[in-house]
């Protein structure tokens, strides 16, 4: 199972490709997308589509997870990364993948155990889940393996993300 | 000139095409791009980028205007509009279409003198402007020829919207 993780944004949108077999997780790709906030509203969405677009058929994953938008202080950015997140949804469904979307609180549980956890906790749990020997970068990229991470906790016959 | 005017949504997305040449302003085509509520929420916005994708494809439009999704009561579907608009963005930019965005007021303005007009008046002004006999239907896509009669407007060297 390979699942793509995406943590939508317009100026940067995170995204994280991790693999699992058997018990093995491995994050094979992870990085961010970023859009020229110079450029009209319409072209950085455009942008973005096909980058998107691009990295899904190159890494074709089997399904992709989406952080949901929640309501934020910030009326523009909650609007920007809502128009963000409905073009990766478009392109994830476009491409045949099942889209899956999960609140920040649900990845946060899946992958640190509980939904209060802080940043730190779930970049050290990360960490910890790909055996890896320092905290993923950027933030944002680890963000989205952190999703793809939750989903695969979250699939049937799956490997729990949290030991014990 | 021909503008494809676009009041996004979900449920229903209403579209308007709107030619003018010299002062003729002439609606050749208005509809309403539906998505099937009890489909999950990626799926409908990839129909909805596929059917937006094909009329723009179609129709050739030189413009898009698109209305600007202003925060409501109900988050749920500003959300899903903010979705939706993002998704008819990417698609117009994609195409090479410049894209314009009014918010619901400079609409109102530009098509009936004043911000606070009412939608009846909006109807009334739209059916004047295009010399037809009756109102336009369904509303969704008399409010997408709204905005594209707006964008006309707008534009330098512009039909003046508003006689007198």
């Amino acid at each position: 199972m390979f699942v793509l993780g995406v943590d939508p944004g317009l100026s940067r949108c995170g995204y994280g490709l991790v693999r699992r077999e058997g018990r093995q997780l491995t994050a094979e790709a992870a990085g961010v997308i970023r859009t020229d906030p110079s450029d009209a509203l319409a072209k950085r969405l455009a942008d973005l589509q096909y980058d998107i677009r691009t990295l899904i058929e190159e890494q074709k994953p089997d399904e992709i997870a989406v952080e949901r938008v929640l309501f934020q202080v910030n009326a523009k950015t909650a609007m920007q990364t809502s128009h963000a997140s409905g073009v990766i949804m478009a392109e994830g469904a476009a491409s045949g993948c099942p889209v899956t979307l999960y609140s920040p609180n649900e990845v946060k549980s899946a992958v640190a155990g509980w939904g209060g956890a802080g940043k730190d906790q779930i970049e050290a749990m990360v960490q910890t889940l790909l055996k890896i020997d320092s905290p993923l970068r950027p933030v944002d990229a680890a963000d989205a393996v952190a999703i793809a991470l939750c989903h695969l906790a979250m699939l049937p016959g799956r490997h729990k993300a949290v030991a014990g």
